[in-house]
């Protein structure tokens, strides 16, 4: 059998795991490294890793000085770079598969550009589906057809790879048949501030957030947004573009131990549920051999697929409609994202900003990020002219504009600016869900 | 669209859910109750019910004297007898839907009868496969060839229905790859005496028994049967046979609530686990709908369904090996069943005795019907000669010479023959699964 090609673009805390998926001897027959994508110089190591481990001959970085740098260390590989890098590495590359885990709306142009090249595109940077969901699905029914080729966008992360798993439940000669689903439900964590009190939360460092969260070893910005739960205003935005489901039936439950990350409830009432151990090289692996399964050989999850009784304390609570109090930020980040258009965009925008080059960064405090959120929507929702068409250039122009504008706002903030907008009560006001 | 004609074999509790579920308006637009068949003059009522609710126009019963009063009754429907009745029904009836509810051995010929006529047989009596499974599975794979049908023979018992739907998640062109299951977990809730001290065992009533299972509302013999766990013995046997698993494949996890069914194990270590509430009419709607689902309108099981959080306090205890001591009959089922050829068949008619004619009856206690079941299989896997090769009449010689045999010991009984065999001994030694 001809391995398949794999390009990795974003090597890290997903890049990572996704070369330890492949760095196994049964899934190596099947499956080829040869090309990692990275940012800047802190990406040098993983990916000389990888040119050690795989011998990959091709990589690439956005920023000059890492190339530079690389090259030194790596003069028989090709290093691709520029702002454009990504799209470069699946155009000059011969490729089956890309494995989109770069962080952030950054991985839209490359997602485009694999879907384009009728890629298997396993996506784990939920922001390109929340930003760009439309035209992201409706490229990919379109290179189904053109290439034949079966689900060519496979969702890696946890909760999106549960529901896919468990939608075969009612899939039949036509694929997933939507009709017989009542609901989905993803189950959220709760983050690593979920214990502090609400009074507490502004005082909260970028150590307390990225140092702890409970289940789940992840990057930088998805542990903030965990503990915002933005994360899970995202995701339940992605799900709705890439399953095709009205938010109505989207749910959320909390479950603190995130072994359970989804369920799919049929019209005649059963739940299909998927759990797992909480460790992302498995729905990695997953995506990479749908529609088969081979055997997960790597060690840690197996503390709990051997003993199901482990299982046995779950702590389901209710279905969780978030408290605005705890969770301004996330009934802010449905508010705006549910409007659809190029509102998910800008939010969207307006949050990595806000956690990258705001909170991690020590200018703003956690529950400013909230109001970074909706200070940007809510400008640019007034001042909506320029962006009624839903293409791929006014999703990358509201990007940007998002962007540009919200580093203003966290220039100003010294200024005090944020405090007129009341994120709390605009939450309140616009409470995602059903109250019941 | 022309409606599905099905027969009920048995109007039991199964028969008289499956008349609810078709009962139900979405269902009756699919499906069209033809004729109902029964045992005695206890099933008189029940069917007298579906003749007026479904205009059923052909019933039947085994013994004349019911076959006389109906006709009394409803003159204007014709009315089948003899031992053969359910054949009859099947044989004579224009029909493309069986349901085999009957209790015990005797749906063997009905199902036959049924897979030849190439009828979608949805079987809830699980002795027939425990008995005769090797053959009725190839009976089926060929009835499916021969009128280009799929998955002929559906499982309504809840745990088989449950990983039948949950194998969904490792289904291709080809069916179910069983090479991509793990194992496969059923649960058990403990039965009727599970608070029961060991001791005390003896002493139990049939109505200890019989009024008060946990979660489920069942016929006689089967709650009897979830109290020895000789239930679980055959659930075992028949997922071996329906889903041809080997046995070291198959799992058993106590979950006291009756909520989660059946956990599908996959090589690539995800749980695909269905939950429904303990309600049969749940899994007969799903093997008359397959592969299709529609709503499930009727309304206990709601209580579940609609709060998922209802279930935050799953009572998950480690994968149960089953305590010799407390069930005994559990092992000598599962030792002799494993045993395969008309073994299976063997035990299962002298648990049928045993519990039919000898518990229920008062004839002998809770704790002898593992001693009977253990002193019938024990002798007759001493004389084995006639029984070498599997074949219909082979089977249905070893069911007819188990059950005489057994009756035999029955009326010994009094004497105190089952003194000599000790079950929990025997147990002990043959006891099922590896202790860790």
């Amino acid at each position: 059998m001809k391995r398949k090609k794999i390009a990795i673009l974003g090597p890290g805390s997903i890049g990572k795991q996704t070369m330890e998926v492949l760095d196994q001897t049964h899934i190596r027959e099947r499956h080829e490294l040869v090309s990692v994508s990275g940012y800047d110089d802190n990406d040098i190591t993983p990916i000389g890793e990888a040119v050690d481990n795989f011998n990959v001959k091709k990589v690439s970085f956005a920023v000059p000085k890492a190339v530079e740098q690389f090259k030194q260390l790596h003069p028989e590989v090709e290093v691709l770079s520029g702002e454009d890098h990504l799209e470069k590495i699946i155009n000059e590359t011969d490729l089956d598969y890309s494995v989109i885990s770069v962080s952030g709306a950054v991985g839209i142009k490359a997602t485009i550009a694999s879907l384009e090249k009728g890629l298997i595109t396993c996506i784990a940077t939920k922001e390109v589906l929340v930003a760009a969901g439309p035209l992201v699905m409706d490229l990919a029914k379109r290179m189904e057809q053109k290439f034949n080729r079966t689900q060519i966008l496979r969702p890696i992360d946890s909760e999106h790879n549960a529901i896919w798993q468990a939608l075969r439940a009612v899939e039949n000669k036509n694929g997933f048949n939507l009709e017989e689903v009542r609901r989905i439900i993803i189950t959220a964590s709760g983050g690593s501030l979920k214990n502090w009190s609400i009074e507490d939360l502004h005082k909260a460092t970028p150590d307390d957030v990225t140092k702890g969260h409970p289940t789940w070893s992840m990057g930088a910005k998805i542990t903030v947004d965990s503990a915002t739960m933005v994360n899970k205003a995202l995701e339940v935005i992605e799900a709705h573009f890439l399953f095709g489901l009205p938010y109505e039936k989207i749910a959320i439950l909390r479950h603190n131990q995130s072994i359970t990350h989804g369920i799919v409830e049929t019209i005649d009432k059963f739940h299909i549920e998927q759990k797992a151990s909480p460790d992302m090289r498995m729905p990695i692996q997953y995506a990479l051999t749908y529609p088969d399964r081979f055997e997960f050989n790597l060690s840690e999850p197996m503390k709990y697929s051997e003993k199901v009784g482990e299982w046995k304390s779950l702590d389901y609570n209710k279905i969780d409609y978030m408290d605005p109090e705890r969770y301004p930020a996330f009934h802010i980040a449905m508010h705006f994202g549910m409007k659809g258009g190029l509102m998910p965009a800008i939010m969207n925008a307006a949050n990595e900003i806000a956690v990258n080059e705001g909170f991690l960064k020590g200018i703003i405090s956690f529950t400013d990020i909230g109001k970074v959120i909706l200070n940007t929507c809510s400008i640019f929702e007034k001042d909506y002219r320029w962006g009624e068409e839903l293409n791929w250039d006014n999703i990358l122009e509201a990007d940007q504009r998002a962007r540009e504008y919200t580093r203003k706002i966290l220039i100003s903030v010294p200024g005090g600016s944020l405090d007129e907008l009341n994120a709390k009560e605009f939450a309140k006001e616009h409470q995602w869900g059903a109250k019941e």
